[in-house]
């Protein structure tokens, strides 16, 4: 069965590509998917503390409820963070499935002892509450802040010593804490490059999604 | 890219049907997955109690191991308590999948409040574990004790009403704690009469294992 999927980005942008980087990405592993991206109004610089994501949570509610509306079997919010997935699943009465608890849920299956590599000094705290005990260590790769900054040579040589650095902290399995990171593919390196199993969120949440249609 | 998988079924069978079912039912769903099913020894009553379960594990660790000499790239312990699923982590190079740990993890996916149905009392240690303070209530329906008793009318009438008790007591997501109910396919009626997403251990384990192919 096929499923339609209301996708949103937690940023502002104009840029088609751009917007619906995640839902292609999904839908080339998942062809059951059927993806419509939108993003939230008046934040071109998405969310990155607590005031904008105060900002952003009513704009995410708003137009998780317009996708339910418009006939959408399930809403992903395409961010690590998760914001509004829990107060969305208060007020829909489809599915609501977020990047950064799937990513988490995902590593949970894999491995006994997660590491989070993210973009920030701590885990996104949707999926700090999901990994539980579990949850070894969080780390970003040095001079990373942004995505932009993964897609030099030195920012992903960085990311790689960081994923290093995990698996030599004694765990088993990296979760991304960033869904920025699907976009430069850098699961594969990691796994090839440090040999240890890489949990990419976009790829996680596409999973549960999946389950959606079984 | 296709995966193959060593299912470990935790209980002695000559049954070629019984011993498939897990594997046929992955299969029809996962296409990518290539299953070879086994049991271990001497357990015709397979794993019902802490000393059926310490007897089990060395069972388990040894098929698994074989498994992963024999090429394997991952090994799934077909089983809502996990049996095993740790110890063969620490051993095997290769993934190790668990049934309890891959549906509690899909659930913590899903929903903020889950309820677990099995046939015991209290759910599998392992399940417990993962979903933590997500974890609302564990049943099980009146006069199953095991899975036979399932796949009688008034069996399946219980089933029904002691998830709906899991729904009237605020959870938004069912994890089966069980695969034998896997077999039964109880999970279709639950949604469709009582209206709660339910997930399936052997299906949420097939869905982990298609991760590790993407």
């Amino acid at each position: 069965m096929n499923l339609k999927v209301g996708l949103i980005r937690v940023l502002t942008t104009e840029d088609r590509d751009f917007l619906d980087k995640h839902g292609k990405i999904l839908q080339g592993l998942f062809p059951n998917l059927e993806i419509e991206s939108r993003c939230i109004p008046d934040q071109p610089e998405g969310i990155h503390d607590d005031e904008t994501e105060k900002l952003a949570l009513p704009k995410i509610l708003s137009l998780a409820k317009e996708f339910e509306e418009k006939g959408k079997d399930a809403v992903f919010i395409s961010c690590a963070a998760d914001p509004g997935v829990i107060e969305a699943r208060k007020i829909l009465r489809i599915p609501v499935i977020g990047a950064g608890s799937s990513c988490a849920s995902v590593a949970l299956s894999l491995g006994n002892k997660i590491g989070v590599l993210g973009i920030t000094e701590t885990a996104p705290a949707a999926m700090v509450e999901i990994l539980g005990k579990r949850l070894v260590k969080s780390v970003k790769p040095k001079e990373v802040d942004t995505t932009l900054d993964l897609n030099t040579a030195q920012g992903k040589k960085n990311a790689l010593i960081a994923a290093k650095d995990l698996k030599d902290s004694g765990c088993d399995v990296i979760a991304l804490g960033c869904t920025g990171m699907t976009t430069i593919d850098i699961r594969k390196d990691i796994e090839e490059q440090v040999g240890i199993k890489v949990v990419d969120a976009v790829k996680a949440a596409g999973l549960i999604l999946e389950y959606l249609t079984l």
